[in-house]
Formats: C-alpha cells, structure tokens, sequence
C-alpha cells in the first residue's frame, strides 16, 4: 500500500507533536520538514526526516507530499495554506486561519476552487471525554439540549507579548469553547454575550485584553450555552464540558494525574488534574492526525473543515463586540 | 431555663416541617398554630399545640408568643410580618417578603422602628455543602474569588397556576441563587444579565415565563457569577456550587439517595440525587430554625435578614428587565 | 389507634439514642425509663417520661408496657431479656445477648417458650447503604455471589478495660461483620479462618487481644468473605461493602461529613468520613427502631432475631478458635 | 551516544508491545528478533528489523546485541536466560523465570556468576497507580502499614488449556499481587494462608485449579495483607490496591474508558475499567522498559531481579500448599 507523503511546517512544541505521530503511523510517510531555527531543523535531522528546509516556499519546492502539516505562527497561516493549495497539496492547519473574517473567507475560496481538503485544527473534538459526551448526545441520551455549560481553564497565562498578538481570550483561547460548544450538540450559535474581567494580571489589561470571562451563547433553536475562562487555575487546566437536556445530563470531567486517594486525619487527598493540553490532549493529537491521515487515505471529507474555523472566528469577533459594547451581539452583525 | 415562646402561621408543606423541628428542639415551645384549612388545624391537633386558629389576626391574640414563624401565602407575608412587627413578635418569614420592592421597603421600614428580629428563610445558606464552601471561600482557601457557578434545577416544574402567581422563575426560583451568590463570597450585585429560554414546556412560554436561564451576575467588584436554572431535571433535584479564586476552586456537590456503585457489563451505575428540597435540605432547615431561635435566646442579631431579601428581590428584578430589554441592567435601575 | 407501651433499660448513649427515637414516633409512649445512675435518671425526667428507675426488677414492675428496650451492660443482657419474657413482655436488645453460646441458647428457649418477639440490634443491616446492596444482591444485579469484602475499621480503639469485658475485638466488632456477611447475601458461614495482630497499642495486646484483623469465612456453598478491621482509623470510622458475583459487582462507600471538593495546587481535598457509629448509622438507628415498632404492630416477625444473634455469636467464637489455633475452624466445631 | 543493542525472543501479545516500546526509544536499536511462527517473523519484518530468525539459538549467533527480552512460552524462560548469560547478554524475562524452585535457583546461580543482568517483568511495579501508593507509603504518608488489599480481577478466564500448564491461578495471576505486595510496602512475606473455590467455570475445576481466591499474607513483622483474585469479572480488569497504616490509607483505583456520567432518571451511569491488561498497563509497559534500558545505560542494577521472582514464586508455592493442607504455610516450608 503506498504511503501518504506528508511536510511539516513549524516544529514549536505542536509541530514536534504531529511530526511524532506522523512518525508513528503506518501508511503515512514525512518526507520534508521546516523550521527557520537552526534547533528544530536538528530535531527534524536527528528523526531521519530526509528534506529539511528554513523556509516554507524550499519545502513546497523540496520534494513532491501529498499534504503538510502548518504549525507555524498564526499570522503564516492563511498565505501557507493559499500557496499549497494553489499547489494541489493537502492542508492540517492549527487554528486559526487568520484573525481576520476578510482573509479567513478569501482562504476558503482558494480551498474550494483547488478542490483541497483542509482541516482545522481544533483537537479537543477528538478527546475521549468531550467525544463521548458528543455521542450521548447525539444518540438522544440527554433528550433534547437545553444547555451547554463548557468550564475552560489554563493552568498559568501565556506572557503579555503573545496576547497582544494572539487576539486575545477570545480567539486564542475561548475559540476552542465555541469551537466545542457548537460540535458537543451540532448546532449554530445566533447571540453572543460576553462578559469579561481582568482579575488575573493587570498587565494583561494593560495590553487591552481580559483574563477571566463567562460567555453566554444562544443556537438558533433557543438552546444556550455559557462558557467560563480563566487565564490561570492555581490547580492546573481545567477542562470540563456537561450537556443539560430533557432527558438527562452528559459530564466530562478532567484527567487527573492518577486516581489516588490519601485518607489521613486531615481529610481526603488526591492528584491534580494533568497539567496542561500536552499531558491532557496527548491522545487527541494522535486520533485527530489519524483521522485526518484516514480522510486522506479513503478520500472522505475531513472532520473539521474550513467553515468550522470560520464559525469559531466570527463568534470570537461576536464576543469582542459584546464585550465592547456591553451588549448581546448577533453572529449575523459580524462579517467580513 | 425559660423556653421561647412560638407561633406558626401557616401549616402547608413548609410550615409544616418548621413546626417538627421546632417542637424537636429543646428550650422553644410551640403554643399556638393558625391555618386556614380543617385538616392542617388537625394535624396542629395531633401534635398537642395548645392553641389553634383559622386566622391570622385570631392568632396573633390567642396566647402571647414571642415570635411567629410565617409560612403562608406569598401574598400574605408583608401585612402579616407588619402586624407582627406592631405587635413587638419576632418573625421568622418564608422568602419572599413581597414581590414589589416598594411593599418590601416599607414592609422594612415597619421592622426597623419597631426593633423587631426579621429573619428570611433562605434556608440554603444552612446546607452543610454550601456552608462548607462559603467557609473555605471566607478562610481563603480558594484566594480572592473569581467566577462563582451555581447550577440550580428542579425535577420538575410547578403548576402553571403557581407560575403565575409566584412573580416567574427569577423570583419564585433564582431567587434563592440569587441569595446564594451574596452569600458563598460575601459581596454585593452589581449588574445583572439574563438570558431564557421555554424549552420544557410551552405552557409556561404561554404563561409570561420561561424555563430554562443562564443569568449572568457581575459584582461591584468586577467578580462574575453564572446561574443556570431549569424547571425540569429529568434525573432530580440539582444543586451545585462552585467558586474559582486565585489560589483554587471549592466545590459542592448534590448529595445522594447512597452511595452504592453497580458495576455489570453495561458500565457503571450509581443512585440519582436527593429528589428535590425536602430531602436535600430536610438537615438545613433544622440548622436554619436552630440558628433564628439561638439569635432570640442569645439577643444576636439573625443570619439572614430582611436586607438580605431586599437585595435578592432587586436581583430578580434586574433579571426580568434585562431578559425583557435583551441588555444587561445594573441593579441601580430597579427603585421602588 | 392504640400506642404501643415502651420502656427503655439502661440509658448509655445509645440507649440514649433508641430513647430520642422511640419519643418522635407516632403510636409510641415511653412510658417507663430504668438506670441505676442518677445523671441519666434526671436526663429521662427532663424528657417527661413518667416512670423512671433504678433497677430492672423496678422497671417491670412500675407500669404495664408491651416492649423493653435493653441497653444495659453486656452481661445483664441474658438475664433481662428472661425476666421480660417471662412477663410476655417483648424485647429489643442490644448485642449480644451473652458471650457464651450456652447461655444464649437457653434464653434463645425462654424466647420461644414464652412466644414473645425478640429482636437484636445488628444496626447496621438498617444502613441505607448496606441495605441497597443487600437489595441490588437479592435482586440478582450482581448474579450469583462469589467474594463478600467487608472493611470496617474504628476511628479509635476502646480503652482496654472495656476490651477485657467485652469478648475481645471478635466478639464486640468483628460480630457486626459476622452479621453483615450472612446478611446481605443471605448465606450461612461454615467455616472460618482469622489472622490478627497487634499493631495499634500493645496494652492491647497485653490484654490478651489483638487490634488488627483480617478473617476470611466461607459459606456453606463455597463463596467466601473477607473482613477487615482495624480499632484505629486516623481518618475516622470506615465501613464499606463490596459483593462481587458472576454478573457484576456492587460497592458501598463511607458516608461524609459534606460532598466539598477544594482543588488547590496542592492537589484535591475532601472532606472525612463520618466520626463513628453515631454519626454514620444516625438514620439506621431510627430506620432500626422503626422496623421493631412495625413488627410489633402487625404481628410480624422481628427483621433481626435471637438466632442471627447466635450465629455471629458463633461465627464470632470460631474466628476466637482459628485465632488461637492458627488454623481455619469449622462453624460446627463451636457448640455449646 | 552509542545506542543499545537488543533482540527480542517471543513475538506474542506482550512480545510486541517490548517490540513497539523498543523501536520508539531513542539510544536504543533492536537488532533481531527470533519467533517459531512465519507471521511473527513478517510482522518484525514489516517493523524492519535486520536480523530474523526462527530459533532461539540461531537469534544469539545472528548479530552482536546487549541484552535479549524474553517473551517465549514460559518453559524456555529458564533455558533462554542460561543460554544468554553464558554468551554475557544482559535479559530482560517475563515472569515467571520457571515454575519449579530449583531451577530457578539455578538460573539465577549462572545469572549471578555470569554478571549479567537479569530484569523480570513484573510491569504492575511501574503502573503510575500503584507507583503513587508505593511512594506515599515509602515517604510515611500512611504512617506504619498495617494491613494491604489488592484486589485484581480479570475480565475473562484463560483457555482451560491455558491454566494445566501456566501453574495455576496462584503462580500466573496472583504472582502478580505477590510481587505487589512485597513492593507495595516493601517488606517480606512469611506466612501464607489461601482458600480458593471453582465459581466461575467447572471446567477448571476439573483441571485441577480455582479461579475464585482470597489469600491472606503475613509479612516477617506481623503487617498483614489479603488479596481477593477471580478469573473472570464481568465489567472488566479491577485493580485496585489500598494500604491501611497508623496515620491513613493510600488507595489507587481502576482507570476507567472515560470520566463521562449521564445522569438520567434511571440514575448515573459511568464508564466501564479499561478493559483488560494491555489497555490498562499500556503506559506501565512503557515505563518498564524504559527502566531496564536506563540500568543497562548507566550500569544501574535493575528495578526488579531474579530475585523478586524467586521470591514470588516462593509464595505462589505456598499458597498452592496452603490451599491443598487447609492451613497456614509458613513460606519458609517452601524450600527447592
């Protein structure tokens, strides 16, 4: 069976995971990698990846794959995307696309007259918990949704530096909320509310952004959903979804480091929850990459499309407007 | 010892269950019970209270008592609490006091010049699940507070009937959440979002009401609060709580009919929560009568107060402007 | 509808305990109290019962009752519980009637003689934990039986001087796990095999007993049972069950003091079991009483009767045995 | 860094997981593999490794390596690890080395004159469940251990075939639970007492073993431990282990699918235990081997030797003795 060529693109820290996975495959083959630091491209040396390069137009050019991998910085995304398109190769592309609605639409058309298939990567949808939450639901376990409650917590905030480029709470990191909220019970958010604080770090005000939120949505159908965010959970990352509905209620609750319980006169103890999205999502990583690899392979369409990163952006935007505003913000006041 | 001298107006399901736990306590003494109904005075009868009437006013002359604990009708309570107060009898009054702001600052207003103890019946700030962590949140456990959750659903929804009487599920309902984010952190309401929903039963849709809300509190502080309330859990009564703070998180959990666990093939099962109010808050209301009467004997001032009312009626007003004006509304906007 | 007649001998705490009770029910009258100490003697007449003594010979003779509540000291327990049956008075008595198997058989034929209702009290079958898995075994949710685990460890051991009066850790601990182990899967033990030690205070072991135990029976058909036990806990009083079987298994956990969760960068905390037997079995010991009472009133056999006193006395005697002769002894090798 | 030179003998369920572990570890390079079968050679193969061959002896001709990991049928163990040590290769053995005492002794004589090391894979040591109650054990978080239960269940009974020549439940399942309990707390056994029972199949019976056991163990200082074993659990592989001391009570539970709960009104329902042994110790495996190569690369002894299986066959032995004569067995009564 011949094997799928891959490229990677960016080797940060979540670069260096999908190249691990890649590397663990059957039928999937990574024939080139790139990274501008000297560092990563040694990394890519030292895992036996035959063509390395520093810059993303060598990689298109170094060798022929089938589709590349893009974990680059986010302002790269959506020109990389455009130029394998235009180049006939297959796109996983961390999220987002862009920042900006405009791009973000323009990419897409790109996408469709190439006929490419791109996938987003929003790789909480292939997590143990959240995804059987979304199988309860969806084979009627709950009944009919009423409500979405997503608690989504990091364990410290990413330096000032970052957010002032990242777009903030809202799209660097609420965007996996929204992303989840409408996956957990496959609808489409109308309204957005948004409420903000910064309680955390004052700097991060500084820089213009919040560090605590509740968001609160509302699908089409009436359903809603609130989301509640903080930038730093002294007791790690926190990540917990629950769907309410006519029937019952579907929970998901953190992994914790193990299962222990110490029992001594002073109570009852046990482990933390992991850490952060590495430890949490380690084995979401590998089943999203396989499902990607598996659409390719089979010629099925990919589990998280284009339009799903446009949804998530366009309700980020929503939340930034209501927070300005002071306001509920319909999705349909946002466009490109 | 002298004993404290009571009386009981009102013996519906709730009076009833402060007249047990009154005559089970050592240093009070029922003396006389009022009800409409024949067969709630019978039910006065079999206890062996002294004196029993079919009106309030009779009662209020039958014996001297030193307090009065009023568990009639909502409609009821502001005369009865002001004929009580002018006759120098301590009460002991089911929330709400009134649903209108301005009866209930009057209602205060008598309270006040006649020195009299009001306490209101906001029996789950007795809970020993919320107690718990409205005490880790006053040690500091958990830091300085940022996100409170409370998650509060009924097994199932009241007559429309009493819907419409009772003001609407921010009043009759939220109105104890209401209660319960004052009191888990100790801080005041600022502005209130709300957000509803009719999605378990038109009728109540048909009614002027709805069902189904996430409310939205931010304190005068910048701290935020998120309720979500249904009418109808299908698995029971659901009362959660949750304050996130800079140093931690403190949960309570519903209690349960046992503890047992039933693994077979199928996976594992476990016993739903306490049905609804009575069961889950049977020990609370002990504690709640237990602490009003220990304020009488020890001259202390009560736990919850008619200020206390005040505030959570102001919040349910604020709720239903801002559900009907789609906005958020700051609690400075409801006047009386 | 006439009430029936009780007296209460010896009020220690948990005669005590079966006093409060007895006084909430309907269709009960406490009409007679005996203790020789004075302090309980005026702890009885405050709650305005109207006969109160000093003996038991007393006692039977003050008023006319129809039931005796027997919680004196152990080694009365035989000799009352004859001196009520010979006046056809019925009698609920705290275990174990005697330590010798002798003497309980004789009164065991007085009992049977006189066709008055006997009932022990094993509390712990009225634990709405215990119970459910008894329910969950009866009902076959767990198929046939094939392993009983019981862990029942105290929060502190005794002082010695009771250990030397009592029978030792068997015969005044282990015998409610004698008890329960026949109980909730409805099986007679044959044979039994005890290893303990002495690891929580050597005076205990000076004593002439131990202070650690585990104890394996097995019953007549081959499933097997494990107990454990322990006099000292230092989180508190542990009492859980675990029956597996041939389709599944069902477990019941401690109950706590509340359901709080604070997560910290420390880790999880929780809070303890409940104290003891006081606090753990509050409900059982009123669920107990009440299934006496409804006995009595209808007629029907006592849930809990002299033979299930005899076979843990029994059972209880072999593990003494095994104890001793390191090796596992036969329920049949115990005779009287 | 020069890489460490391994071969793998035995291509069975747990030989490729070795297989896979070996391949994902960097300064490691398997450079043959040996199995009898023709597909287990395609399959090493298909992974690319140089060097395969079909016997055992042509496998320590074919290339030069450091260490060999034994996976073949447990009647070559001892043979293998002979033939190994002779030829100075280091051995990493699944348990058990041999069923029979004196050969083991004697195995491990030439492991000790040889020098090689010699590693047995008792994987359950490097589970980060049990590893966490080992550790808080060793740093006193329990205080002195009294008394450890382990209860291991597995979700099916092996082939009758299986059990005639694997020894028995004792010595290829409880071995397991031996070895746990000397690491667990890190202290020698001295006295065994077993009772078992046939619940679960007859046909085992007819083979002449149980499938249904509680074995209860004394260590040299009077702590006590007992394990509870069926072959068959009907929701799954149940690994639990707790260890009671003066201070507290360290517990490790199952790992489960998930954490979902669906809350319904037929009540909460949660994922089953992870399924069996390669689900549940997938992580363990890793670990494990990951150990051995750290001794051979820094000239470390092994985390587990020749003598952890001595020692639990020792017992196994016991056990089997204790079961056949109905008593107690002192280890020491075990001799080759």
């Amino acid at each position: 069976m011949t094997k799928v060529k891959f490229a990677v693109a960016g080797l940060g820290r979540i670069g260096k995971i999908h190249l691990e996975n890649l590397l663990q495959m059957e039928h999937v083959e990574v024939v080139a990698v790139m990274d501008p630091m000297e560092e990563c491209r040694q990394y890519a040396k030292a895992k036996g990846i035959p063509h390395i390069t520093s810059t993303y137009k060598e990689l298109l050019a170094v060798a022929p794959f089938d589709s590349v991998v893009i974990c680059s910085p986010t302002d790269t995304h959506a020109d990389y995307v455009e130029m394998a398109a235009k180049a006939g190769i297959h796109v996983f592309c961390e999220k987002p696309l862009d920042l900006s609605m405009k791009r973000v639409v323009e990419v897409l058309k790109v996408v469709k007259e190439t006929n490419i298939k791109l996938m987003l990567g929003f790789n909480r949808r292939f997590d143990k918990e959240f995804r059987k939450v979304h199988e309860l639901v969806k084979e009627g376990a709950v009944g009919e949704p009423h409500l979405v409650k997503i608690t989504s917590r990091d364990p410290g905030a990413p330096p000032v530096s970052y957010i002032e480029k990242s777009g903030g709470l809202f799209l660097d990191m609420t965007i996996h909320d929204f992303d989840m909220a409408r996956f957990v019970v496959g609808k489409e958010v109308e309204e957005v509310y948004a409420k903000g604080a910064v309680l955390v770090d004052a700097a991060i005000g500084k820089a213009g952004d919040i560090d605590t939120a509740v968001v609160t949505l509302t699908y089409t159908d009436g359903t809603m959903a609130v989301i509640d965010n903080s930038r730093e959970a002294a007791y790690g990352y926190d990540q917990r979804i629950e769907v309410f509905g006519s029937k019952g209620m579907a929970q998901a609750d953190n992994n914790y480091e193990n299962s222990h319980r110490l029992y001594t006169n002073k109570g009852i103890h046990g482990a933390l929850p992991l850490h952060f999205f590495l430890e949490r999502y380690a084995e979401a990583y590998k089943t999203e990459m396989a499902s990607y690899v598996k659409s390719l392979k089979n010629g099925e369409s990919v589990p998280v499309d284009g339009n799903d990163g446009l949804m998530s952006l366009q309700i980020g935007l929503a939340a930034i407007k209501s927070l300005k505003e002071k306001r509920p913000v319909k999705i349909s006041e946002i466009s490109n």
